[in-house]
């Protein structure tokens, strides 16, 4: 089975900036999606802010398995529609990753309820990710640990939900940590939290962080048919109870009515 | 120390509905402020959704420790900004309990990133609430069990996160079980929801519930000082950096500037 | 990739009780290795407590991916060294699930650190089985709830470590609920505890159950290469610091010395 | 109400070392129960591997709310059935904190049923510990991040499960990480692993060291009842089931039989 993978692309940095552009000539987006069309078992594309209604309409939902996110400057510039179409997609059984600023993305602190924040540094110092969780299927085939020459730092605390697992943490050349691997289940769709990317640095063009990557994506992606209505709270009504009862006491509510929300 | 609790209540169906006016002449949250106002260690107030603000201002909200919150008709009818200012409130430390269709309230939705959905059947059937955590604080002074006579049935699946500890799951003498206490943290603030309440029955003057309810609060109330600032995500500069490190690379940020959000 | 599964039976009550023979002609153990063989990625066999060292030799755990426990009236013949050997075998990354009465088995309580009890009724009554992880993969192609005429009843509270995932709840005529489906995670290896399967009743034959059962040994199957030694704990010499560090202070140990266990 | 701490230490390079003689000259034990003491709501003592059944008898731990164990080169002598009266103990609520190489502990690894092993070195390098969720009970009165000057190295991948929560994570100037603050629960018992405190190092004399340690106290406190019984599984008969069922089937057990272990 094929797995669809849509990287979703901010494209802002690319364009307007001669560092970035140098690094990623064909957008981080199209290189992301590129590395995972190495493997036979994934087709991924590519949208962008920029694309109408960002590239993600209820149609391109439908048919992504797993989505990748990365944005940085204009997290602000989402519009809301799109966010919530993205959160009932992931709680409908959607795979999604979030790629490093992400941590501020609006699908992100949607999917979280918490503000997702953290400290940071821009100095193109060392990190080295650490494995937490052995054989993790998200580390397959990676060292227990692995350097990344050139990041932005970001340090704890980092406020997110504890997660279901840690599998990375990292550690930076100017003394401070992060849980840079985190995994979550929103609703039916399993999410993921990567850290590494910081767009100044050729970080998506690193092996290993590639291969986290495509084992994220695999992890992520639940063959599972979408649930079709993610929100919906079902009345039951007595006389179709599993066990048999008779109505008791006051009622709000008469017969056959939609619940409050 | 006294813990400062604020239970916010909805205040439509005491007023309009007979049956609940007649079990909660004084309203749903003052019943619940007056059960906690009996230990000597709470000072337990309401507010209504009625109030300006929805009685919940910057001001009540830095002088609560701990915020009960029951709605069910007019969820919509709460303002967004006071649900952000709830939300930042709680990631500052303010501990949280949300009861029974409060499943359905945006702070509720907003904290857990989630649909928050079940199912659902009101014919007032017995609920026994079973404990899954021995001798979590919550269920102090409890036994292994304990029944309320009448309730309206919620059923799973349970639309929310994998909690991090679940404290009670509920039977129901129509066939259905629910996961009933459900404890979470969100940013510095403690979360609670509880799954007994409606209010056509009486279920608010339960002592086991009510106690439930007080052990709650004490579980939920932090101590520490509220953090000023829960969402800010400092910058730290290369010469401040805990470790001495060079700036190395590219950047994208000048020196002192704030990051992107 | 075929993944090769073992059914551990401790296989006396199908020899001793008329009942239970009649059920099982061919042992639980048979019963539930045939009902995965007819899928045709999985090669399933079994072995017995009366095995020499119970079946389960080094070379024999050496190629199970996958183990199922089934025991309940002998858990105290099962040697140690066995024990030990499966705990082994387990945080190298085999993964192992636990049925029915296998929560008190040696292997479990070793895995768990808990006491792994509840309360028990065997009466024949109705359990109906509650989805509470939607799309969890151990559940893929099953209903939100299905039901056992007729099963022995487990109560809480449940003598178990707090789960990665709670995937099904029980309630039972008897007024009692139950956490049937936990996932755990124990060094490298993936391990599921399923709650059905009383000698008495047929629930083996049960297409419900068997099809969790085979959802199990998917999820738990860890392709990775399994770690040669799960509980070595290595020195890291100064000099093969991965940032360049001097030695400083007093110290206990001779450079390249063992540490103490 | 005070609690009651004793703090188990092993005792055996005090009296055999001269650094650690020179750094603790009353040994690591009462080094720790000293700092406790200066807290009006604690009364801590201490009980060494030399006392007759290492000082941990029934009636010692029946009146320790709070067992702290540090053990090093002699985890081997622990009898096996001291460690089984501690898990028990646990089990029925006492809580349990765990320092530094006590991660290779009997108890330990018997709570965690995992092999808990690590990486390490001993190069008195500097240890940062960052603070990684806000506002934490065991966090109280910290700031984000403190350091030990000197200390061992422990690096991930930590053999440990999942945690609740983890509370520090911890960076080496030598390159790696380390997850130093996880909390648990196992039966009715709070249990915290804290990392820091190499024998040979000034650890257990820093106040922020101090300080977690009370706090974790604290934390770990259970007020309520001792289990009086944590493992037994009763048998509910059915007449004596919540809601009337009649027996059906065929049985194992007559009545009022006890269960299999």
């Amino acid at each position: 089975m094929t797995i669809r993978v849509t990287v979703w692309g901010e494209n802002v940095h690319e364009q307007k900036n001669k560092t970035v552009a140098g690094i990623y000539p064909d957008g981080m987006h199209n290189t992301i999606a590129a590395a995972l069309n190495r493997d036979s078992g994934i087709a991924a594309g590519s949208v962008t802010l920029q694309d109408p209604e960002h590239g993600l309409t209820a149609e391109k939902l439908a048919q992504t398995d797993v989505l990748i996110w990365w944005g940085h400057c204009a997290h602000g510039e989402v519009q809301d529609a799109v966010v919530e179409r993205v959160a009932e997609a992931v709680w409908s059984g959607m795979g999604m990753i979030f790629l490093h600023s992400a941590h501020f993305s609006k699908p992100f602190k949607r999917l979280m309820g918490t503000p997702c924040n953290l400290t940071w540094r821009e100095a193109g110092e060392r990190e080295r990710l650490w494995l937490t969780s052995r054989n993790h299927p998200i580390a397959a085939g990676l060292p227990d640990h692995f350097e990344l020459e050139h990041e932005e730092m970001y340090g704890e605390p980092f406020g997110v939900p504890e997660p279901l697992e840690t599998v990375f943490v990292s550690w930076f050349a100017g003394g401070e940590v992060f849980r840079s691997g985190l995994t979550y289940k929103r609703g039916a769709g399993n999410v993921f939290y990567f850290r590494p990317g910081h767009e100044t640095y050729p970080t998506y063009h690193d092996a290993n962080v590639q291969r986290v990557i495509l084992n994220a994506v695999k992890w992520a992606h639940n063959p599972a048919a979408r649930l079709a209505e993610p929100t919906v709270a079902p009345n039951v009504p007595v006389e179709q109870a599993l066990e048999p009862i008779e109505e008791r006491g006051p009622k709000l509510h008469a017969a056959g009515e939609e619940g409050y929300r």
